[in-house]
């Protein structure tokens, strides 16, 4: 039987191309040696805002890219965490099995306590690693990708799964992470990351023309004033997106770009075909759907169903063993 | 349309007497001007401990004591919180709703810390105000029965609702306390309070046989040491029981005992008797589902479907506010 994976993202909207490199590849290429299961975060919105307008129009977005990049939904469910319930129910019993102090001890917690500067706390901010638990355990996921940073994450999901094996008998693996290189593509304006709230992001559902412009704006090695200024590619942003998406091309591009043969005029237009061309797939996978939403609404209708099943057999399981109703 | 009262119990097994000046009387005399849910708190056990086994038998026992205490099933559903899976979703919303802090602050957990000696305190302990809200809005509940000690309970449930409503709109009641003097009844060893675990119990269940029997332990007045000593029925248990279950003889078994001419053993025949008397009609109430504790699993299930039409809808009003899903 096919190994189980529990992957999900928060409804943000539409994706750009740095969630494409950092997980969306990875997704697909592990759809046919793996059982995937794919979880709009919903509810986890909530554990840093309440504002939740526009959840349902990010939700259509993101999961339209999903498809887009080649998720296929007749293999791996598609589903909003909201619309099964079985998750909460998982969530508020996982709740029981684990110490305050120990999720207080959460190093990722303790980072976002930094970065959004909070300071007071959520009760269901402290518990997200517990739902996190849930939501891979309810489809009893064996392996979750995961990359170094990220390893004291599924180290609580391992504890939970441990403790009600222990208190309550065998319902639920260990999930083991699955460390995965998680490539990281830099903004166009330098920034290592691509980031929607800084408007340095490439859109999956940018047409060639929308990525031609953004190129123009993008940062290149700033000690190359004029055309034919020598360049170093090793410090340049569109560099690395001819890395990624122009392979074949790349070598003598670093030359041309080196000798100062290359400006970055040219440079910047052939990257932006390279990488309308890398994704003019998704972008042909997308249409059908952007034309029509309501396919999109299909899918995930689809997909909870699925998914519900399952969870539903799980919560069975998890009664039995607790010999609750 | 009548007001709604939600008050529920921990699944503790039969219930004692005491239960019954404490609680059960004071649910039975709401019945008709309110509308009452009675939730059996299966999942509350779990903040304290992991012990589930006896969950079951004592939900079954515990039942059968609130219909023999006078519940009319028809008139309020009797249902299991494990079964109405709304509670862990309105539980984990409402847990993004309130700060760890503020949890913290609740003096009821602080005594539970104290008097449990809990050392390192679950995640879901910290949160039991939390689903108690749930537990009571999910029905829109507009009254909780409480003594003056508990008002900190129902004033989290406000909060919570007042949050909710602010941020997504209008759709709970902030709940009143209806402020009940709840009687306390002693323990048979004189203590302040009747209790399982210190074994100075009289349960509802009890044939008279078993309450003469406790009624020859229980403490009187130690400075009435031979029968025709005068006693001091103020300070006497078994007079406390005479007032509640024998208010006509009350003056003067009072009288009687003071001049010396009612000694103990009299005064506890008469008082088993009046206490039997007493508890009759719930004894000839429960028979039938003693001989058949099915019948209580169907008065269980058919609660839980009253119930769950309740919560389905308030969940419904709450993902529409929320416009999730």
């Amino acid at each position: 039987m096919k190994k189980t994976i529990l992957s999900g993202m928060r409804p943000t909207g539409r994706l750009h191309i740095g969630h494409y490199v950092g997980a969306l590849e990875n997704w697909v290429s592990l759809q046919g040696d793996y059982q995937n299961y794919h979880l709009v975060a919903d509810l986890h919105v909530l554990t840093t805002t309440t504002t939740t307008t526009s959840i349902d129009a990010h939700t259509l977005e993101m999961v339209m890219d999903w498809i887009a990049a080649g998720i296929d939904p007749e293999k791996s469910p598609m589903f909003r965490q909201s619309q099964i319930k079985e998750h909460s129910e998982l969530f508020l019993i996982f709740s029981m099995l684990i110490t305050k102090a120990r999720l207080e001890r959460n190093p990722t917690l303790k980072e976002q306590v930094r970065d959004l500067e909070i300071d007071n706390m959520i009760y269901g901010h402290l518990g997200y690693p517990v739902l996190q638990a849930a939501d891979i355990l309810l489809y009893k996921g064996n392996l979750v990708p995961v990359g170094e940073d990220q390893l004291s994450h599924i180290e609580i999901t391992r504890e939970i799964a441990r403790k009600f094996n222990q208190e309550f008998g065998p319902v639920f693996p260990e999930p083991e992470p699955k460390l995965t290189k998680f490539s990281r593509l830099p903004g166009l304006d330098g920034k290592a990351k691509m980031s929607k709230s800084l408007g340095n992001t490439i859109y999956l559902s940018d047409k060639p023309e929308d990525i031609a412009a953004s190129l123009k704006k993008a940062v290149t090695d700033t000690s190359k004033i004029r055309k034919n200024d020598p360049g170093h590619p090793e410090v340049c942003t569109v560099f690395t997106y001819h890395q990624k998406f122009n392979p074949a091309e790349t070598e003598s591009i670093a030359a041309d770009c080196r000798t100062g043969i290359l400006g970055c005029v040219d440079c910047k237009k052939r990257c932006s075909a390279a990488i309308s061309d890398f994704f003019a797939p998704v972008r042909e996978r997308r249409a059908p759907y952007e034309a029509n939403p309501g396919l999109v609404r299909e899918i995930l209708a689809e997909g909870e169903t699925k998914a519900r099943k399952v969870a539903a057999e799980t919560m069975h399981q998890v009664h039995d063993a607790m010999k609750i109703g």
